[in-house]
Parts: C-alpha cells; sequence; structure tokens
C-alpha cells in the first residue's frame, strides 16, 4: 500500500522544522515535499544542520501531496491553504487563520478582515482530545495556538463537569520558541537571559480561542478569562497556572481527591495527556508530544488551580499538528509519535 | 564622627554576600565583623572571589558592632537575635522568625512553636514604604520576605485604596537564589535550566505575610489570597503579577488611568519604587533595590491587574535590609543604595 | 524470532535514563529491567515523568537479560561486569573502568589499583568509527569517555594521516549533565548560569583515552595532550577544539581543502559522522547521535584546528552505547537510533 | 573645583549604557551629555528603565563636555572622534578605529582603508596596566577590545620575562553582549540558548591587536597568536585560555610556582588584576573592573597555561574606558570603580 504524501509549506520557522523532524521518522507517510522562500534550493541540511541526515531540497513550491501542513503566519497561511482544498488535498493550518468560528471576533484580534471567511465552517479546532470524530471527518483542521492548547486541556474537564465559575485566570509562561525564528530585541539573548516580563498585557490573540472552547464545554456560553502569557529563558514549554472559584459545595473535605478524579476520567483514554501527582516541569515534556496536568485545590481560598505542562512546539504546535494528521488519515493517534520526553 | 559598627552573621549564603557586596562600599558605616561557621577563618575573598578585593576575615563569633544584620535561617536566627538584643543593639533580621504577629499562625507554618514569643512585639516588619516611622524606632526589625515584598508593594495602593474585593490571586515567578546555596535538586542546574515548575502548590509560608500586611491596609482584616510561586531558569529577580476583581463602579471607562495615578500618588515619594508606563522585566532591576510596579485593568474582565519586578536579593533581601538600616540610624534611605541595576 | 533481552544497571543517572528513552523506542531489542539502587520498587514515570508513558518498575537486582548496559560509576562497575560476563552475557560498560588498557596508567588516574587487571584485555574501546571488527567479536565493550569521543573523532583522520606533529591542545566546552545528577556546588544553578569555568586544570583523567586511541594511530606511540575542560551554563552537548602544528610541507596552498578531503574519505562510511562545511554548533547534535567536524587551516600560524560536536549524553554516552550494542549484535549501525537533533 | 564634564557618544549600545551606569555614580566627574541617535529626545529611563533613577534626556548632538566617550562602531567612531580632537577635548574611543598602530594593517582586518591615517599616532592603546604614564599624557585612547583585553593581560607577564616560544593558542570564551545589541540569528535566544560554537574561525580583527602588544613586550617582534573565539549562552565574561611552549629550561620542578611569582610580581601594583590561586569564574567578575589570572603549567607537555576571566563590558569596555579616564584625568585609578562583581 502506498504511504500518503505529505508536505510542508514554510519549513524555515520553528514550527516547520518541527514538523520536519517528526515527520522524516514517521513510518506510515512519506515526506515529499517542503517548501521555504529564501532557502529554496538549498539542502535542508545545509540551513538547518540538525537534519543533516535527510536527504531533501527546498522548495520554492509545494510539490504534489495528499496532505499539507501550511506553517505561514497567520494572515498568509490562507492563500496557501484555500487552493489545496480547493484541489481535494487535506491541510492541516498551523496558523491562526482559520480557529475562530466568529469572523467579526477574528477582525478584533487580527486587526483586519477575514481574508476567507466562507471556508472558516469547513474547519475543525485542532484538539484531538475534545474533536476527534470531526478532525478525522474534515479536511482543514485549524491547529491551536500553543497558549491555547495548554489552557483548554487545563481548564476542559472542569468546564464540563461544572464546577467552576465562569471567571478564570490563566498565568501561563512560554518559552522563547513561541514568539518565532524571526529576529525581534524581545528575543535577543542578552534582553532575555536572566528575565522574566508579562507581554500582550492589554489583550493577547490566543485568549478568544480559550473563551470558544471553554465556552463549547461551559454551561455559561461565554466565560471570563484573564490571560496573561509571560515570557521566560528558556527555549520551549510553557507552564499555564489556571486559577477558578470553585462553586458552592464543590470545595469541600475531600474537594482534591473528587476533582482529580473528575480529570483521571475526562483523559482515561487519552494517550498524550497525564494527570500526574506532583506539580508538572515543562522539562518532562520537552521535545514530545504529551501534555501533564495537575490540578488542585486551595481549601482556603476556595480555588481550583490547574497546572499544564506542553511543548509549545510538540503538543503546543507541530506534535499535535501530527497527531491530527494520524486522526486525520485514520491511523493510531501515537503513530510517529512515540518519543519520550528529552530529559534533561 | 565615628561610623556605625555593623556586621553580618552568616555571611557564606547568597543573603549574606549580597550584604557584604553592598555594605563594603557604604559610605556612613563600617563592616567590621562577618561571620560564618564552616568557612571561619578563612579569607573572605578565598571563599568567594567577587570580594577579592575586600580585606576581611571570617569570623567564627561575631565581633562587636552596633548592628549586626542575621542571615541565619529561620528557626535558627532567633538564637543569634535576642541575645544582641539584650545587649541594646540593632538587629536587622533577614529570616522569618519575627515577621508574623501571630506566634500560632507562626506555628502554623514553620512547624513548630515560636523559639520566643515574647520579643516578637518589638519587631517591625520591615517595608520602609509602608512602617518607615515605627523602623526608625524601633531595635528590630524583620526584614520581609521576598515574595512578600513584591506582592505587597504591589497590592498596597489598590488595597488602602478600597478599590478591590478581598480576593486575590499572586502567581509569582522567581530565580533560583530564592532558594539558596544550599544543595537540593531543584537547584541542580540540569533540572532548572530550559524549565519552568510551579512549587509548594498546597501552601507556602511566605503567603500568610502578604495576608497580614495587605488586612492591614484593607478595611476587610482577612482577604483570602491564593499564592503561587514558579521557579524560573534565572538567576535573580521576582516578578509577580497579582489578579483581584475591582469593585463595582471601579472598571469604568477611565479605570486605567484612574488606578495609575492611585499607584503614583502612593508612591509618590518612595525613591525606590517607580510606577511605569510599561510592563517590567526583573532584568530592569537587577543587582539593584528598586522595585518597578505596572498596574493596569482588563476591562473585559473587570480586573484589577498589577506587575511587579524586584531583585529577590535586592529590594527583596539585602537591598532592603540596608534601606531598613539606613531608616535605623536617622540617614537618608537611598545612602549606599544608589547603584542602578545591572543591564543585560 | 525473540527479540534479545536487555538491561540497564544504575537507571537513575542521566546516562541511565537517556539509555531508557533510546531504548524503549528500539525496534529489534526488548527492555526488560531497569535497576537503580535508592529507587527500587517505584515506576520509572513516577521518578523520571519524562518517561511517564514507560510501564516499568525500577528493579533492586537485574532480570534475567542477554545484554546489560553497567551504568554505575567507575569504580564501582566493575562488580557489576565480571560476574556478567562470567555468566556469558554481553555487556557494556558506560564507566572508564575498562577503557585504559594499561593498569597501571588507570591507578595512577583513579587514585587506587584496578579492581580487576587481568578482564582488562577483553574490553573493547567502543568507538565503532575506529574499533567494529573487535566491537562485534567482543563480549565487554569500555563505551569512552564523551570528552575523549569527540577529542578522538576529531583527530583520528589527521592522526591516521600523519600531517601532524605529536603536540596537541584540545580545548573541551562540556554542558552540565556531563558532571552527573548527583548534587555539588559546582552543578548549582546560581554557580554555573551565566559563568564559564575551566575544570580539572592539573590533569583530567579522560586525557589518557585520548592518548591511546591517537597513539594507536599515530605513528610516534605517545603524543602529548595538553587537555582542558571547560563548564558551560548548558545541559548537553561538548564542542572541542583541537589545535595542532601541520607538519612540514602540510600547511601549503592547498591545504585547507586538502586537510577537508582527509577527513571527508576517512568518515565515507560512518552514518553519525558529518564533516560540515560551517562551524558546527553543539545545538546541532543535541538529543541525537551525530558528531560534526570541522576540520580548517590556520595558514597564519600553521596550524590544523578541528572543531567537533556532540551531545555528551548521545554521541558521548547512551547514543554510543546504543550503536555499539547494535554493532555486537550484527544489527545495522543506525538502528533506533534514526532520531535528528532537537532544535532549537 | 567644578567637576570635570562627560559625555557619551551613542549611548544605546550595551557598551554605552554600562558606561552611563557606572559614571552616573563616578564621584569626580559630571555626566552632562549622551548622545543616541534613534533614541534622541528621550528620557534614558524610558529606553533603558534600569536607569530609571537617572534624570536626563537622550540628546541627538553631544553638549559641551571636557572628555568625551565615544561608543560609536568602528569605521564610524572617526567621524566623531576628529572634530573633538581638534577642539581639544580629551577623548576615549571605544571602537576599534585607532588600535593598531599600522593602517596597513588595519585595512587588512576592517576591509577598507583607514578613514584618518594621520590620527592613529596620537592613540594610546588603552591598557592602563601596561601604558600609564601615556595615557595619562595623551588626548586619544584607543579602548582594547574585549577579547584583547583579556588575553594581552594573560600573556603580558610571560612574554615580557620572556619564557615562552612565540607561537600562541588562545581560546576563549565570551557572552553574547559582546556581539552588541543589534538583531542577528547568531544572538537570537533560541540560537544561543544551550549551545556553544565557535566563530570567525578563519579570522577575527582583535587578533592582531593581541600580535601587536605582545609583540612589544617579547623579544621576537612577531610572536603568532591562533585565536579562537566562542559563543557562550549567557550574557556578560570572557573566559581566556592561553597556551605556550615553555622555553627549555624553564617547564623545571618548581615552573608552577616560578611562574606565579612572575605573575604575582608583574601585576603588584595593579589595583584591578587579581593573580588567583584557583581557576577563575566570568561569575567573580560580572559587573565589576577585575581581571583574575591564573597561570599554570603542565609539566607533561611543557606547556605554559593562563586562565584569565573579565567582563567584557567591565574591564573588557567600559569599566576600563573609565579607568583610562581615570588616568587621564590624573585620579586615582580606581575612582568611581570599586563595586564588587555581583555575585551569584
Amino acid at each position: 500500500m502506498s504511504k500518503t504524501r505529505v508536505g510542508i509549506i514554510n519549513v524555515t520557522g520553528y514550527v516547520g522544522i518541527e514538523l520536519a523532524r517528526i515527520l522524516c521518522q514517521h513510518p506510515q507517510i512519506e515526506l515529499v515535499s517542503i517548501t521555504g522562500r529564501s532557502a529554496a534550493g538549498q539542502k535542508i541540511g545545509k540551513v538547518f544542520p540538525s537534519l543533516a541526515g535527510l536527504d531533501m531540497t527546498i522548495d520554492a513550491k509545494l510539490g504534489d501531496v495528499d496532505l499539507a501542513f501550511s506553517a505561514m503566519p497567520h494572515g498568509e497561511s490562507t492563500a496557501e491553504v484555500v487552493p489545496l482544498l480547493n484541489c481535494g488535498k487535506k491541510v492541516i493550518d498551523m496558523s491562526g487563520d482559520f480557529r475562530l468560528k466568529d469572523a467579526g471576533e477574528w477582525q478584533i484580534w487580527y486587526g483586519h478582515p477575514h481574508p476567507c471567511p466562507n471556508v472558516i465552517s469547513q474547519a475543525v479546532f485542532g484538539i484531538p482530545e475534545l474533536h476527534a470524530k470531526e478532525i478525522h471527518d474534515t479536511h482543514l483542521v485549524a491547529n491551536p495556538g500553543c497558549y491555547s492548547t495548554g489552557a483548554i486541556l487545563a481548564l476542559a474537564p472542569a468546564a464540563k463537569a461544572g464546577i467552576i465559575e465562569a471567571d478564570i485566570i490563566v498565568d501561563s509562561k512560554s518559552g522563547v520558541s513561541g514568539a518565532g525564528r524571526s529576529l525581534k530585541l524581545t528575543s535577543h539573548f542578552c534582553e532575555v537571559d536572566d528575565d522574566v516580563c508579562a507581554y500582550s498585557v492589554e489583550g493577547h490573540r490566543l485568549m478568544p480561542e480559550m473563551v470558544q472552547e471553554i465556552g463549547l464545554l461551559y454551561a455559561d456560553p461565554t466565560p471570563k478569562i484573564t490571560f496573561m502569557p509571560h515570557l521566560i529563558p528558556m527555549n520551549r514549554g510553557i507552564l499555564s497556572a489556571c486559577y477558578a472559584t470553585l462553586k458552592p459545595g464543590k470545595a469541600g473535605l475531600n474537594a482534591k481527591e473528587a476533582v482529580k478524579e473528575i480529570y483521571r476520567e475526562f483523559y482515561a483514554d487519552a494517550p498524550f495527556v497525564k494527570v500526574v501527582d506532583d506539580p508538572p516541569h515543562t522539562k518532562h515534556v520537552q521535545g514530545s508530544n504529551y501534555c501533564h496536568i495537575y490540578p488542585t485545590v486551595d481549601a482556603r481560598t476556595g480555588k481550583l488551580i490547574v497546572l499544564s505542562v506542553i511543548d509549545n512546539l510538540g503538543k503546543g504546535a507541530a506534535g499535535q499538528g501530527v497527531q491530527n494528521m494520524n486522526v486525520m488519515l485514520g491511523l493510531p493517534e501515537t503513530t510517529g509519535l512515540g518519543m519520550a520526553g528529552m530529559y534533561p
């Protein structure tokens, strides 16, 4: 049986190169084309020596594929995605172009009208733990933002179980690779090293993804989410600390164990989500597709606290993209994603 | 006029050595004795080559001083502090032994009865921005915890102004030096580098300091504070993100500017607290005694958000200790503390 | 056909856990037993959450295996290795116990007589690029030191070709994981971060490994090697800069290209050694079994300069161990080692 | 008596801002003007919040000063320096424009003819430990490169004493701030963090500074220096490891102690150079103007090994600049430079 032919559009960013790292080891697909504007014509191993073992040349234009990942920036991705859909190809869009269901909301956060609003309804928000069936049945997956993935996985069981008030705080700490490979003072080593700061303090465009997805699970359709991202001097990883007030009657004596049980049940069949017994570290999931979640209760203040960790390039981007691909192709979710985290 | 003779008990930890770094340049005092158990008899510059320029030998026992800093660990500090007080010396205790006014609360958090409860009432909680007069008049200052300093400075103006509900979340990110120089797996480079985690998730002993001090300012005597400390791969610095719901009528159109004005007024005469116009970085205050505070409002969710940054060894420990000493001695608060942050 | 049953003795250090990470994905062997003294009886994923996906319990005593890796410290490893050899098992010793052929030299560097000198002659120094046939034919491989691997691979082609004088300088820079997981002040985050130092300045015990192996290739049996290791604030990776004076007539006009050609030919059939066209970065090989080598010539000074990079836990330890296992078992060298470096 | 009026041209780089940090605390001068092209008109504390305590506005054009530091890039600095000299001002040029005495050599390394060769002879190479008298007597100091400072201080005593062969290897490891604040991929956090690489492998323009200055001390006028700089994931600091063969008769039994004595004597009156008894760390001199030097002998190979550490922005740039200023103005060398290194 011939393998599915897969391509990556814009391999030259951190998400693109992580997709290549995973896909070149995937046993059920063939990586046949990788594109990159400035680096076209060069060997991938010349531009990214970590892939020196992969004998491929960067294309200027995507070759013939059955399924493509678009790792283009938001705003520019639509122009790559739509023609592929029109040719009957399957597409996993790593950008924010098709994640929000409401084109008006999209415009608020991205600053201009959506480039192709009529395609939005075809897109499925790509968290397989929540939407596996729809992902399997669609041709277009909108791969979620890194922060959104960590926060939604942390909050989904509590939202579904209806145990928290709809006023949530998400305080996230991210490595620098989430900001991409392009040059900015805020990614300069000397500015980041031995430093921590909050940013996008007046509003970040991944917050509405959280509201949309938590809202689907929550009885109240529009929970309030105060989201604060921080930049941490590390390469990869996001830790999200989520805080919400437990509803009356939910913060009693056995609240901690009751909450853990809700989480364990919710993720009983999810191979990549582990409900852990100790506060998790981002290093535990570095380089992998895992998400570790630690829910607990502060009895003094009646708060649910949930900590989640992912690798922003793994479960937060490329790993989850490949997991979505597996679901779309009817493969076991874990195919090609078995690597454990790199430690230390 | 002869200079005040000053000593440091237990110079060999990170707080002790930072006190030495500052005090050996202080123009109005004379550093005459530094102690350290294991290193007694050695030149300070042999044990800590960064102080190679300081010609002092580490003592086994404190020499004759007018004022002493105790940098002993909590639990052990009382035994150094009380005899000095009994001899009429002034003492600044860097440990947690005398910070909490309620000996019962102290026992809950430190796990055993307070070693000398009758001295607690003499101690003044050493944040000069809040208690300058009492600090000037006492012989015993309890220098606050690093996390407590950042959070209390961030919340004091809002608490005093009565604009927030008494249910506060403090999410703090600290460098590793706050955990001290003793050896533990959680301070091992390979475990911390490229990692972030929350810790003391079920309760941290600096939280009651925040409750005590914010409670003094707040109409409601016992605000609820959910405190979550995180360990960040950096040496120095604490960023605290504080979240509280604004009271009805306080989250309107000009809320952001109104809140900033409250903060600017509160700290108008505080030389080391800057209310800044952009989200602050810990690097901005590295090596200095400054605290930068950025208050803002999330209009969508009605939340007050306050970000504060300090150097945990500066304003969070040794810097504030020297500031307290200046106040106790009637010197200008800024004497010997003029150094700007080391950048980058 | 049944798979080879493999075990790891002392899985709880950084080398042990990296062996587990690789071996649990290896398609041709079965990891059946992992031991660890203090952690015996616990799930591996409880102690090392990065392996949460691996359902194994840590044993107190090695189970029934065909081949074992000993990740015990030097001095203690012999007591594990010899009984296994006596039972006819194959062993890969990750320690320094069997690397030096001369028991007298061993005693000089390790400070006491060799614990089992009569077994030394059975051991093969485990660099497959140099000793593949002997590795295939032996029951005992002495896996080389991390620094030795990088330096020997960098110098072997020039030594074999006889183009350099026998007076070599090796200046190496290593990440902290090479110092292991045990607690020491020199691995404390605050001491290492934003710091670099040289150590073992008066002599390091991996130097004689270099002399032994380069000596085998070099006409002059005892080249002089000045070796200086440095500790760098990073987790993984070793960069070695090697300097030697080119012999008369070897530093001429086309020296650079001639040298490159010698290196390319030497490693033409080595799947894990890449002779690269730009100065290499340790990050290029992070988490992989690759070694990238860049040879060049300083025409002004007549020096050969060779830069090599490895992951000290990959090609410098666990990766090379698995490569040696593949050779011993008659498998393709690259089996289970195909992963590209993790970037960034 | 009125204070000397001092200015900084181009304060907005890392060297400029470090000059400002030191000079604003200097008791004998007045910092009256700081310039910066893009940031002109803004408060310095707005652009660099670490200087929030300094109430100065960035000028477009240098105000009236007695002495100026030019922190312009090489090639551009001459155009600032020469007019100031012509007006009788004293100038300390932080760039490479006036360091090399030979305009032909300058052209080889900087790629174009020297912009003002007739001024070169007025310039004094600004290492006060070597050229104090000339520095005092000149109006133009060429502040040395950071690498050059570390290497020259490490090698000067041995060169002067004539104990080494004239074939020297300098292997240096630098923090990223040495590469400046401008944006390049090689300063991107994700590329540098957890990485080490060599660069300028085919030749670095600070090497001829070393040859020039060591040549002045050495009997043989043109020693050969093989120089290899490395980039380390840290902010500040340079460690240089220097290797040279001891001359016949110099590597005997007491060579180590004899060499140390030569170094101690050479630097007996140098307040900022410490000959230390243990291998030095860059962290020991972080934020200070100190240089720690550790000379030793490898008896097996007959090599002199000298390790030196400086802060590349301290003794490697701004600190040494201020030291030069003190010498020019006839002040004690240490004025305003007493701060100890920031540790940890």
